[in-house]
């Protein structure tokens, strides 16, 4: 860790309401942390960036930026189905601003205290521009990773919530804004602008709920094959699990789970777009046997997380070049544009 | 690991050119990485960013840019005295370049394989300025690691290389870029312009060497009781042992180590200034009690590192509230201007 700027880490990334673990045997202050693990764990490690104007509105506010920075790595570790324990944070700042850092730093600790995530290190600098980058690391017994390249053929797609909420959302902000820019967003018809519906489309995209206790519970369970988060898109993320695994997907669009404030905004065919292509959700997508079905319903029933079965795992033939295949009530339907999120694009 | 970017990462760096540890269980290309451990190692994890304008100039080659950033990661992993193992990099970029893409992952990928670093993950993402944002992990047996707060009255101050170096070396940079901001080097006299002696600096600058081998030594042979590395300045490192210490120190400053080239281009008097608060040396700044300092010639001598003794630790008063004394040829000196290096200054 740097000690540039001592005053600001010490003013408040190392206040007492920050959690301490006891796996952590050196915490922010020296060179390094230091932390201790048992001999069948495994650690779980993820890198997100966040950048202002690619990431976030230079309008957010700091409590519902960190918040989102903090849930996004937590979703990483979901899909992983590891358990939060260590954070590192690098912030790039402008400037030192008292009252966005207190607001930052208190909304990214009250995330932290609910996963019991101890902040062990990290680097404040200056820049032009608002930089987030969080290096999480989790905690999961040997042996029960949850990857991407092992979905098996057979196996049923599942989703858990509901999908396209934050695009929606995020539609929703940028009209707020005055966007007059071209982006993905501008040919969006809005049929119903009624507050509570808007409100709650705009909280799914700026604080988003990673998926964690229900990663953890279908990696200890062994009951899923694999897993993602879905942070790019449905079908853009499910193609990571397609591709790494060998496999295709056969997907039932009538079958997607599709939040009513969603439909009401947006109309049914947005809504539909919003939830294959929309990114951001940090939902989980994960697959499961036909034999663990009965399993997952039974493991899942007190979790309080909904979950849809939208498709199955098929063979792939390199000579077709399909990944992809849509059904709607049981006839395969053609779809264009279903492209992902792409920062550079 | 966010995938938006995927090509990027894929392209340069996933290549063949990576070093995998056998302790990698799953690597870039999931939602994380996992890795193991065995029970008497402990980790050690560091994080720093280096942004455009505040830690690098414009110009800086990407191949200079990759070493140093990963440089000072390994050197805060050296004060710890933990041996390096894994990498995230979070590399935020205005644009694709495959030049300069090329040109930063193979040196990149030069410094890993020199020390045997697996990178683990990351994210690519677009942001007007450069920002490089790395989180270093080593690996360090049980109770060994080098910690801040342990000197010990009565124990001596080592320094490894010499210091200054790479203040003078970009004060010559800042120079040659023809530099006509406010800046701390404006007032830079400069003696002599030898092209070896101007090289040399800007390339103890450019490519600092990390302690690693030397840190290690310290950790495992017991020898140091406590350690840092020069990032800020010799004064403001030293001063961060001294306060979590509860100790004060004497530096002999006629001991100082100053390179040969050091003084030839800016003068002994210019300097000892660089050596006591210019930043980014990146040499350890270590204490050994009287009783070690016999065995410490000996495990050090076929290092290959100098190392230098330039005063003591000695007991602290708070009503003197005076941390640091000096001496030149045995006689108490005042010195002013001692402050370190602080971006947001």
């Amino acid at each position: 860790m740097s000690n540039g700027e001592f005053d600001v880490i010490q003013r408040y990334f190392t206040a007492s309401k920050r959690p301490r673990r006891k796996d952590v045997i050196v915490s922010i202050g020296d060179d390094c942390a230091i932390t201790e693990h048992s001999r069948n764990q495994r650690i779980a490690i993820t890198t997100d960036t966040m950048v202002e104007n690619t990431h976030f509105l230079p309008t957010i506010r700091p409590a519902d930026l960190a918040y989102k920075a903090a849930a996004t790595n937590l979703s990483d570790l979901a899909a992983m189905g590891a358990e939060p324990a260590w954070f590192s944070l690098a912030l790039t700042l402008p400037k030192i601003d008292s009252l966005w850092l207190d607001e930052f730093s208190q909304s990214f600790f009250e995330v932290l205290n609910h996963y019991n995530v101890d902040l062990i290190g990290g680097d404040t600098t200056k820049g032009a521009l608002h930089v987030i980058t969080i290096t999480a690391q989790g905690i999961i017994p040997k042996g029960k990773a949850l990857c991407r390249h092992s979905a098996k053929v057979g196996d049923w797609i599942y989703i858990s919530g509901s999908l396209g909420d934050s695009a929606g959302g995020l539609a929703l902000l940028l009209r707020e804004n005055g966007a007059t820019t071209k982006s993905a967003v501008e040919n969006v018809s809005i049929s119903s602008l009624n507050e509570y519906d808007c409100r709650y489309l705009i909280q799914r995209h700026l604080r988003p709920t990673p998926r964690v206790l229900l990663g953890f519970e279908l990696a200890v369970s062994s009951l899923a094959n694999a897993a993602i988060d879905i942070s790019d898109g449905f079908l853009a993320d499910l193609t990571h699990i397609l591709e790494r695994s060998q496999c295709s997907a056969v997907i039932h669009l009538e079958k997607l789970p599709l939040s009513a404030s969603l439909i009401k905004v947006f109309g049914a065919q947005q809504a539909e777009r919003f939830a294959l292509t929309g990114g951001e959700d940090y939902e989980l997508c994960f697959t499961v046997s036909e034999h663990n079905r009965a399993k997952l319903e039974r493991a899942l029933m007190h979790m309080g997380v909904a979950y849809t079965c939208v498709g199955q795992i098929h063979g792939f033939n390199p000579h077709h070049k399909k990944r992809l295949r849509f059904q709607r009530d049981g006839q395969l339907v053609e779809l264009v544009d279903t492209a992902g999120f792409d920062h550079f694009r």
